[in-house]
């Protein structure tokens, strides 16, 4: 497995995770097996990474939130231009704030900010950035009244 | 890779497959590759699970039943709470009865029970329980007429 | 990890990655980590296939297409009938064009064809056959116009 990162020996991480290009894990990070996380990503103080996610360059992380099983981030919105691939480097920045929950299985699209608690429900589709303590669901995610 | 789980020699597991925490599978239980098991999950004789699922502790599934690729079940509604994460073990139930078809790549919310023979259309969000026989599809997931 | 397929030195494939029954992958096609492709699968040249997918036999990929991260392939509609799974080898033809685009996490249902150059949104769940150069998002998947 590829284990390239840059962090302190307070990081757990659960095997197998592929880990590319030396993203900055911060204090008391843990990362759930079968995930891969890229070049570049900063992730916050305290930030639980649940398994099966995937975290590309271009994606920031705060602290202390919760990623839920399989939550895959994205960084490009047109992959093929032309008839020709997006170049490596040429991403789109995702911000996710402080104290974020994202349920299971949700996917994030590129180039959108998720404000500090905010609540991702589970198995959304986050295509337009989500303002902070708002709670989105659904497939565009809009906005829901917690219950 | 993790494998501490309860059996005999008729369960077939695809590698690579974490198992955690002694979860007990029954006779001619499948698993494919790419997939998680937590503590205390039950699984009933006969079911086959396909790759990349992920299967928490606190969920219990019957006999027979086809779990599709993919398929994400949670086990906590609100993992953080006044800025604390859950405590481990503090978990919801999710039941699936006998004989349950859940397809591809569909997300189970916490706490739901999907009675016997039901059926959940690939790519569903199951926010509530599923009554025996149905079938529902979509996000949030909504009984549907069989064609 | 298993690897049993038919390509030349072009192919990049990273690790984890199970690959079952000698599919045809093409020049220059690269795989992700944690993705599984089975039997009879073909992919043309120059496709890329991000992590976590999962193509199943029956599937047939065209040439430069992008499989996102997360893309969940399926081949069989009904898996079990009168208590009984579907035999191996009576499934579904799913059939991808070339220059296609298949979002993160999208799920493809068994049996559908996407036309050339179609553009399947991140988190869409595709239940039927999508037009060449036609983009659709949603669940289910819907035409949408592009912004």
């Amino acid at each position: 497995m590829k284990k390239d990162y840059m962090s302190d020996a307070s990081v757990v991480i659960h095997e197998p995770c592929n880990i590319y290009g030396k993203p900055l894990l911060r204090r008391n990070v843990s990362i759930g097996a079968f995930t891969e996380i890229g070049p570049k990503v900063e992730i916050g103080v305290g930030t639980r990474i649940q398994g099966g996610c995937f975290i590309p360059e271009g994606v920031t992380i705060g602290s202390d939130c919760f990623i839920g099983p399989h939550v895959c981030f994205t960084n490009v919105k047109h992959p093929m231009k032309d008839g020709k691939f997006t170049d490596s480097g040429n991403y789109d920045r995702t911000r996710v704030g402080a104290d974020v929950v994202i349920g299971a299985n949700a996917t994030i699209c590129p180039g959108v900010t998720l404000g500090d608690g905010c609540i991702i429900a589970a198995g959304a589709v986050v295509t337009k950035s989500v303002k902070a303590g708002q709670t989105v669901a659904g497939n565009p995610a809009q906005p829901m009244k917690e219950k």
